[in-house]
C-alpha cells in the first residue's frame, strides 16, 4: 500500500507522529500522478518541485517544533478557477491562457495557513460551465468524470491527492464526486469565501470540497469555513465545527426523508431501483416525502438566474473572444442577456418560498435522501452528464453531500445525495458519516 | 396655544405627569384637523371616534397604574400604504378601494405597543409612486406637499399630529418633509420592518418618519427599529438608541462634507445660493467634497432597479386594472418590464461600489450636507416635485434626514438634507440635532 492511499486524517496523524514525512506523502502522491494521470488528465498545472518544496517546509516546521496546522503536510488539489499566486489560473478557457493572479484566493490562503501543500491546479470545464476539459473518469476512461470540478473529483478518486477544492453553481461538486466515487460536500451557500474564485452567479456559486471519507471532507471544510468580509453573502457566526460533530454519535438515530424530486423520471431504471432498495433498507428511519407543485419549477428558475448571471459575469469573455467560447456557453449567455429583471427577481423570491418549504421537512428529518445523478457516469467525453439532481439544492442554497455508497452497472459508483438544513452543515456531516458506517456495517455482516 | 402644537416629547411628558390627558391631546389634534384639513386634505381615513377611543384606553392605562409606553397617548399618522387592521388601507389607488387588511403592519403593531394612538391614514400618491393624491401644501395651497408620503408631511406640518410614518423608495420621505417644513428621517435601509407595507422595490423601500423636531423623529424611529424576521433585509443587532444619542453632546463638534452631487444643476439658483451661504456659515466645520464619476450614473441605476421592481411588484395591478393606473406609472412599469436582469444586477453591484465610496467620506466627516430638493415646493398639484436630490442616498441605503432650516421665496421652507454612514443613524440624529441648535443659536443672537 502506498502512502497515497491514506485518507487525510490518517496522513495528518502519520505526519504529526513522525511515522512519515510530508515529503514522503507528497512523493507518493506524485508517483501516483506519474503512473495514473497520463490517461486521466486530472491536472491543469502541476509542478512536482513546487509541491515538494512546500512539503519540505512543512517538515522543517515540524522539525523546528512549530505548531502544526490542522492539515499539516497534506496535499490538496485546487480547481483551476480558484486563484493561486504561484501557479497559473486559467479558468478552463484559452481566453485566460497564461493568466497568473497576483494573490491567492481566500480559500488557498486558508489552506496554506492550515499547513496544507498546494499540490496543483485541477482541470475545470470551460469557465466552470458545461464544456468539458481533458479529464477522464478514473473508473472507466471512456466515461466522463462529471463537471465542472472534473479534475478535483478524478484526482481524489485516483489517489493522487486525499483532498481537493471544487465549486458548484448547479451540480459541479456533487455530480463529479458521484461519478468518480468520492465524497463531495457542497456546504450551505455563504459558508466558504469566494474571494479570488471565478464569479459566475453570486446567489448560486458555492465553494465545496472532495475527499474519500466524510471525516476528511469535514476536516477541510472546517479549515475553509472562515468569515471573509469580502464575500457579501457571508455572515459572521460561530465556526461550524463539522469534523467534531461528524465524529460524534447522533443523539438519536437519524431520520431520512426520501425525496424523489420533480426530476425523478430523468433517473435511469437502475438508479430508481437502487434508491428504492436503499429506502427499504433504512426501514422506519426513512419516509418517502413528496415536494409540492412549485418545486417543479425550480430547475427553470435556477436556469433563469444562472444564465442571466453568466451573461453579466462573462460579458467580457463574450465580447472579447466569443469565437473561442463553446457554442453551449454562448447559447447560455445569449439566453441570459434576454432574461428580464422581473423574471430574475421572481426566481429570487421563489427561492425563499422553496427554502421555507424545505425547512418544514428538516423540522422532521435530519436529511433528505435523493440521487446525486441520473445514474452512473455516462459514456462519452463530450458531455459532463446531467446536473439535474443537484439543481434544487443549489438553488435553495442548502448543504448537500454525495456519498459513494451504491454501485451501478459494471461496478461503477452511484452517488447517494443527502441534503440538509441551511446552516446545519455539521448535522449533515454527522448524518452522512452515520449513514456510511451503517451501510458499511451491513456489508460487513 | 393648542396642545396640538406641542411636539411629541412635550406631549409625552405632559401625559405622563398628568398635566393633561391623552384624550385632551387627541381632541386638540382633531380640532386642528377640523379647522385646517378641509383645504389641505392630508387624511385618507380618519375616524375621530376611533382615535378618541384609543386615547381613552391610554388614559385608563395610566389611571390603572399600568406601565406607559415610550409614545404613550401620542397620535400618529400612518401612510395609507401601511396596513392597519381597523382602518382601510387603499394604497392610493381605486384598484384597492375598500381594502381592509386583516393584520397590522409590523410598524403599526409596534406603535400600539409603544402606547401611540393610531390617528388615521394619511394620503399617499398612487401606489407610493408619482401620481399625486388630494393633499395640498399647508404653507401654500397652490403648491404640492411633495410625495409620496404627502399626507404624513402635511399633517405634521399643520399640527394635526406630532408624528407620522412614511416610506421612501426614491425621495418620498425627505422631499415632502422638505416641502412642508418638517423633519423627515429615512433610516438606513433595513432598519425598520416592511412587513405589511406595500412592497415596491425590496432593495430601495424604506420606512421613515416625520416629526417637527429631530428628537421626536428619533423617538418614533426608536420605537420602530425592532428586528423582524419577516423582513429579509433586516439583521439582528443592538437597537440603535437614536433619541439617547441625539440628546447627547457630540464628543467633538461635528464636521460636514458639503456635496453638491451630480444633480447640482437641477437645483434652482435660490437653493444653490442658500447652500453656499450655509457652507460658509459652518466655516471650518464644513469642506466641499465632490463625488467621482460613477456617482453620475446613480440616478440611472436607481431607475433601472425601481422600474423593474415596480413591474414585478405591481404586475397584478397592471394586469387587472391598467386603465385605472396613471399614465406615468404605466410608463414606468412598461419600462421596467424591459429591464434586463444583467442591467438590474449591474446596478446592484455598482450600489456596493458607491456605498464603499461614501464610506470613505464618512471616515472623515460626520455627515454629508446637501439639498433635500431642487428648491421650495413647486406651484401646481399635478406633480409632487423632483426627488432627484434624494435618489443617491436611497440607492445606497444610507440614512438621510431633511431639516427645515432654510427659507426660500415667500418664506417657504427649504430643506437641508444630511446623509450619514450606513447603520450609523444614531450619529446622524445627533449631528442633525446639533446643526438645528447651532443655527437656532445663531438666529437668536
Amino acid at each position: 500500500m502506498s502512502l497515497a492511499d491514506l485518507d487525510a486524517a490518517e496522513a495528518i496523524a502519520g505526519i504529526a507522529s513522525g511515522e512519515f514525512a510530508a515529503v514522503e506523502l507528497v512523493e507518493a502522491c506524485l508517483e501516483r500522478v506519474a503512473v495514473r494521470d497520463g490517461d486521466i488528465g486530472a491536472w491543469a498545472h502541476l509542478d512536482p518541485d513546487y509541491a515538494l518544496a512546500q512539503a519540505r517546509e512543512r517538515d522543517a516546521d515540524r522539525a523546528a517544533g512549530r505548531a502544526l496546522g490542522p492539515l499539516h503536510g497534506v496535499p490538496v488539489g485546487i480547481k483551476d478557477i480558484v486563484d493561486t499566486r504561484d501557479l497559473p489560473t486559467e479558468n478552463g478557457t484559452v481566453l485566460d491562457a497564461g493568466r497568473r493572479p497576483s494573490r491567492d484566493a481566500h480559500v488557498v490562503a486558508l489552506l496554506r495557513e492550515a499547513g496544507a501543500v498546494i499540490m496543483g491546479k485541477t482541470v475545470t470545464t470551460e469557465l466552470a460551465v458545461l464544456a468539458p476539459g481533458k479529464t477522464r473518469n478514473p473508473h472507466d476512461r471512456e466515461r466522463t468524470p462529471g463537471g465542472s470540478s472534473s479534475g478535483s473529483a478524478a484526482a481524489v478518486a485516483a489517489g493522487m491527492v486525499p483532498l481537493a477544492v471544487g465549486t458548484q453553481t448547479n451540480g459541479s461538486v456533487v455530480r463529479p464526486a458521484a461519478y468518480c466515487g468520492v465524497v463531495g460536500l457542497k456546504p450551505t451557500h455563504g459558508t466558504i469565501s469566494r474571494r479570488g474564485v471565478l464569479a459566475q452567479s453570486r446567489p448560486l456559486d458555492t465553494v465545496g470540497v472532495m475527499a474519500r471519507t466524510v471525516t476528511d471532507a469535514a476536516l477541510i471544510a472546517d479549515a475553509l469555513a472562515v468569515y471573509d468580509d469580502d464575500d457579501p453573502d457571508m455572515t459572521v457566526r460561530a465556526r461550524p465545527r463539522l469534523a467534531e460533530t461528524a465524529a460524534a454519535d447522533p443523539p438519536l438515530p437519524p431520520t431520512f426523508a426520501f425525496v424523489r424530486t420533480p426530476v425523478w423520471d430523468e433517473a435511469d431504471e437502475e438508479t430508481r431501483a437502487a434508491f428504492g432498495e436503499l429506502a427499504a433498507f433504512l426501514g422506519e428511519a426513512c419516509d418517502e416525502v413528496s415536494l409540492p407543485e412549485p418545486f417543479d419549477r425550480a430547475v427553470g428558475w435556477h436556469r433563469a438566474m444562472m444564465c442571466a448571471d453568466q451573461a453579466k459575469s462573462y460579458a467580457v469573455y463574450y465580447e472579447r473572444g466569443k469565437a473561442e467560447l463553446s457554442d453551449t456557453l454562448c447559447g447560455m449567455i445569449e439566453e441570459g442577456r434576454e432574461t428580464t429583471a422581473v423574471d430574475y427577481n421572481r426566481a429570487v423570491e421563489w427561492r425563499d418560498v422553496l427554502s421555507a418549504g424545505l425547512d418544514r421537512i428538516f423540522d422532521r428529518y435530519d436529511a433528505i435522501l435523493t440521487p446525486a445523478t441520473t445514474g452512473v457516469a455516462p459514456v462519452g467525453l463530450d458531455s459532463t452528464g446531467s446536473p439535474v439532481f443537484c439543481t434544487l439544492w443549489t438553488f435553495c442554497g442548502v448543504p448537500a453531500v454525495s456519498l459513494p455508497l451504491l454501485e451501478g452497472r459494471d461496478g461503477l459508483p452511484l452517488g447517494v445525495q443527502l441534503a440538509g438544513r441551511r446552516d446545519d452543515d455539521a448535522r449533515l456531516s454527522r448524518t452522512a458519516r452515520w449513514l456510511v458506517d451503517r451501510i458499511a456495517g451491513e456489508a460487513d455482516e
